[in-house]
């Protein structure tokens, strides 16, 4: 059976991030799961709190009727009323349960806001870096991604987006704290975004959405506030998912949270709840939408990321490396010492450290580490990071 | 926000069975939950097996770490292997792990075989009357749905599908024990449907993939066999999920199982595990799938739905209906005693029986139940429904 010539291109371009995770695979077989280190993979290591547990139990053991069964394509209501009591307060909008629509992770919620707005041949914006399945998932929906260099420093480039916005543009996609840089942009700088999302959204009489993707909202460092964009641009939604704060990611469950104050908000609504079902998701799984909905103050424990963070930081700008420091996230984005990232991360590989090139995420000369091992095992690591940073030295003085 | 032209037109064509699912919410809560009889959506209401149950809280209190988190795209090695152990019994074909892909739900799996292979403008056939979201997962990746009429007894028209098949034909979807007939397609049926496939694939150098969609497989009545595709046609997939049998319908479980004879199987099941994770799916929900795992041979007690069928069976056609006996599922389909199917469902209505019109599944003069309520209900709603055929024969005598 011959496959389809857009999965025959994907398979080509296939994201780095996966086969870094099977090439792990291989040589954690070979040279033993713990000699390995594996940075490669945004698979949260630390298991969900305990009252993630004992609440699945519960809920089985409370045997209700129907609690496996269908429901309304956009989830449950008890767990929407929940959310929207919980997210009204993080938000400090007047959220109500219609606004929220539940989705198998934010993936899902992604594909969900984009099949509802874009046309064929619209342009879905990204700041780069950025996670390359956003490419995929505007493809899906017949449109094209468009990537805005970021600053040097990671920061969003207002005079870069505002020039690259045309009239086919439909969506903004914003990662903050942002995957792969640990970035957090600040209120001042979504107003500016927002700003300027108005001027363009008038100037083509065509509103740009702006979808901000938040699952690394609660892993911030130092008390840090992630300002919320619902009360700046009323065009947006807040997609997220429980897989990061929760250590979910398998679990597939997340939620879309349409601004309130959205223009023809029924029309926006009832179309993304008809895409959740027609997209082939049908409803985010039942089991898991009612035991977060009683996680809603929880996380994991925030400080072991930090503490991951930031001694890994320090150590790698004690060995000589330049980096920005993550105020969110489990990431790290060092520079590369060489130019050639690929190449890079082959030298690194020899020591049996495995990463994702900046390349991957649109941004080469530069390499991701997710800090999803151990304190100890992070520690084992650095004498690996010092070889390899010498090494790429030697490389250039050749 | 605007909303995009199709999600528009989705909209106002949006399936009939959601749309009676809200008017059922609306109609019990005006008489009483006990006093309206719904028949519209094909939502179990048989509780999954104890050992559901049983196996969720086992694999919770085992601490396993790791459990919710990602995993590769098709799922769970442990999973996949036990999938194909089970499939390599019930397909009588030696199907090895790499063959099933886990997904969520039904729903999840068509769009992934969809995606694999369909080119914009390429044509995906379905027999009617048939399960109209079919038609939406053909749109969401570029392609048309054919619907090809089956006989006035719903086997399928080897003569007009024959016919209607292109040099566009990518795909054809069957659906068998089938929603919404209870028809169980025959061994030489399928022989005739596998040779005439095999016979277009050639005449037009391109294989059109059967996509066997079977979450009613274990919903026969009388030990009647549900033969497989995968012997018979090399180009096909299996489709289904645990929704039916397990009555685990909003957990989203099921998965792909790719024929072990297709040819590129590596192209095909790449493709199709990256089709997977870029839809947003990214993976089956973790812990549904391990439970399935464990309840292969289990199922609901098929015996409920059987003894629903044949009493309500009996006593429309008592009254006057006319009807073809389903061999399986939960499903009636029986003649609309008018024309006018949506008409006959408002006479329905008034007698607090929520149906769905045949013209909701491509077959106009019919009308759908699904029998997921109790005996006792059942047989209460007998006399709405003879009350109603008359209604109707006095209508049309007027």
């Amino acid at each position: 059976m011959t496959i389809s010539l857009k999965m025959r291109a994907a398979l080509k371009g296939g994201s780095m991030v996966r086969k870094m995770f099977e090439e792990g695979r291989e040589l954690k077989g070979r040279f033993g799961e713990n000699n390995v280190f594996d940075y490669s993979l945004g698979n949260p290591d630390l298991e969900p709190p305990e009252a993630f547990k004992t609440k699945v139990i519960e809920l089985i053991n409370q045997n209700e009727k129907g609690l496996h069964g269908y429901m309304p394509n956009g989830g449950l209501d008890s767990v929407r009323h929940r959310l929207a009591g919980y997210l009204s307060k993080i938000h400090g909008e007047n959220i109500g349960p219609e606004m929220v629509i539940m989705t198998v992770g934010a993936a899902g919620a992604i594909n969900v806001a984009l099949k509802t707005i874009v046309e064929t041949g619209d342009e879905v914006m990204v700041l780069a870096p950025f996670f390359m399945e956003y490419a995929f998932y505007a493809d899906n929906h017949g449109a094209k991604i468009v990537a805005v260099d970021s600053h040097d420093n990671f920061r969003p480039d207002l005079g870069k987006i505002s020039e690259a916005i045309t009239e086919k543009t439909r969506a903004l996609i914003i990662n903050s704290p942002n995957n792969p840089t640990g970035v957090v942009y600040t209120l001042e700088e979504l107003k500016g975004l927002a700003d300027l999302l108005r001027d363009k959204s008038k100037k083509y009489s065509r509103p740009v959405l702006l979808i901000s993707d938040e699952p690394y909202r609660k892993i911030v460092f130092g008390g840090l506030e992630v300002p919320s964009v619902l009360s700046l641009y009323e065009d947006s939604v807040v997609v997220t998912s429980f897989s990061k704060d929760l250590s979910l990611a398998g679990e597939r469950i997340g939620y879309i949270c349409v601004n309130p104050k959205i223009k023809n908000s029924n029309d926006f609504i009832s179309a993304a709840t008809l895409a959740n079902r027609i997209l082939g998701f049908v409803n985010a799984p039942a089991l898991a939408q009612r035991v977060v909905a009683e996680l809603l103050e929880e996380s994991v424990d925030i400080r072991v990321y930090q503490e991951r963070v930031n001694s890994l930081a320090g150590a790698l700008r004690g060995i000589g490396y330049d980096l920005v420091d993550p105020q969110g996230t489990f990431y790290l984005f060092p520079k590369s010492p060489m130019k050639d990232d690929l190449a890079f991360i082959e030298v690194l590989k020899k020591e049996l450290i495995l990463a994702v090139p900046g390349s991957g995420f649109s941004r080469p000369g530069y390499f991701r580490l997710s800090l999803c091992l151990d304190l100890d095992k992070i520690n084992r690591s650095i004498d690996g990071f010092k070889r390899a940073y010498h090494a790429s030295l030697a490389q250039l003085r050749v």
